[in-house]
């Protein structure tokens, strides 16, 4: 199944998403008496999931505008970096990356640090550029792990079972300020900073362990990886959060970013307003945004 | 003013309290129709803050539980790190800092990164030892800024008009994790790891750039500074952070430690079952919690 919140003429919801015949049915008309976002149905999806049939005739989804599915999380969203052995390279030799070891390119665990909700956009909204504050604007396509099920002391062996769906994030990024400052949480966590979308697709639809994820900034493929390149896989980010963190419906894990990004080129390339950035993985959809 | 977050026989509130005679008055009982949490009050304090005048007797404080007083904000906490010059130091000697540059001690800018809600617990709560996950636990007495009025480009001439008050956190950090997931996140936020309390003072009570912090260990003074001590100074995080960040009413901005931290020995004090960890500022009481 695909689910996406909606601004629709009827007002903000969330849908069941046909994406081949470019339908949608509110989940509200499926389960009378629904009427949360997408983090409440997350907190329900197993009651009711056997009730999300499609029945009657799908509304026009050109008729809606498509928001960041999870549009508000209930907390900031765990991010790891440095995730994909090529790109940990290309950032650890590029000077940016503050809290590198002398020569070492891949993390001994992972790197996790968050981003606030008020960075989430939906797709085709425009990345504000923030000039002024910063000056190297930079992108990362992500595959996202939603939660379903919450827990503390989670094992790897279970760990799918938490997991609803995926989306897209482009963890956009200040490369000045995530230098400077040390920490990375400022420069990945400037308003409008996470382009998410478009759909939450349920675990079932897609074999995440093997996922292409590619990436174009004005056309020009930049990232053109698999999931099955991840230094560490899911079940493992998984068991290292919540072995003290237990996590909630609806929390959100973006996976790290492959090869490609701006900083690995020399010199680097940053974005510039007006740059279009257009990200696809497997199954889960494109989200395609633009640098104010 | 103080507020506290109660949970008292007619159930949770938040409360206008009288330390001195040791009464609370349900902000509910002040203001009728009013039912928020802490968060909710600070959105609309400027509102009614006249009409929060103690009327009729108090009832004793001690027949409720004090709570943390924001102890479900709405997004995580800011924290500032490496943030006393002393301290700074310790820290970058240590070894335990993979973000220190070789040799130097004061960062150039303000270091943040957050804590989620799931780690506040009150007063007097046992903090989670989380053995099995880490072994050194390590404390850290710190002024704790609320905001009151939200902005983005908040200059440091403004930033404390957007200031409602302050209270103590303890951030609470597992050195081992802090250490090997390089980014400080995960280090810094296993369950229960942000003590915060006992009291939202509201700013006119307190002389915030001349308050004495003090962390004493079972009894034995480890931290005594004085927060004219901060690097960045609470203007300069406010302008830093909203730069890029919209504040929001409510928000936590953890101001950072000075020295005396467990780390900062030779060899390390990390704390143990049964360690009681006290930390008193000037104006805005004591927190105390035992590591369970």
């Amino acid at each position: 199944m695909k689910f996406a919140t909606l601004n629709t003429p009827e007002g903000k919801l969330v849908a069941l998403v046909n994406t081949e015949s470019a339908q949608f049915w509110p989940v509200s008309s499926l389960i009378p008496g629904f009427d949360g976002d997408m983090v409440q149905l997350v907190h329900v999806f197993h009651e009711i999931k056997d009730r999300l049939t499609p029945t009657g005739a799908g509304k026009p989804l050109d008729a809606a505008t498509v928001l960041a599915p999870i549009d508000q999380p209930r907390r900031n969203i765990f991010c790891v970096g440095k995730n994909y052995h090529e790109h940990a390279k290309e950032f650890s030799i590029s000077g940016f990356d503050s809290s590198a070891k002398e020569g070492e390119h891949a993390p001994e665990a992972p790197v996790l640090f968050t981003k606030p909700a008020s960075t989430i956009i939906g797709p085709n909204v425009k990345v504000p550029n923030h000039a002024g504050v910063t000056s190297q604007l930079d992108y990362e396509a992500e595959l996202a792990v939603i939660i379903g099920t919450g827990g503390r002391g989670i094992k790897k062996a279970d760990a799918y079972k938490h997991v609803i769906g995926y989306t897209i994030v482009n963890d956009f990024t200040a490369r000045d300020l995530q230098k400077t400052h040390r920490q990375w949480f400022l420069g990945k966590s400037l308003d409008g900073f996470c382009p998410m979308g478009p759909y939450l697709v349920t675990a079932d639809e897609v074999d995440v362990e093997h996922l292409d994820i590619k990436c174009w900034i004005n056309g020009e493929l930049r990232q053109n990886s698999n999931t099955g390149q991840l230094i560490f896989d899911i079940p493992t980010l998984i068991e290292t959060i919540s072995a003290g963190i237990e996590l909630q419906p609806g929390d959100v894990i973006a996976t790290g970013t492959p090869a490609g990004v701006g900083i690995g080129f020399t010199p680097p390339k940053f974005l510039q307003s007006g740059d279009v950035m257009r990200i696809d993985i497997d199954g889960l959809g494109t989200l395609t945004n633009e640098v104010q």
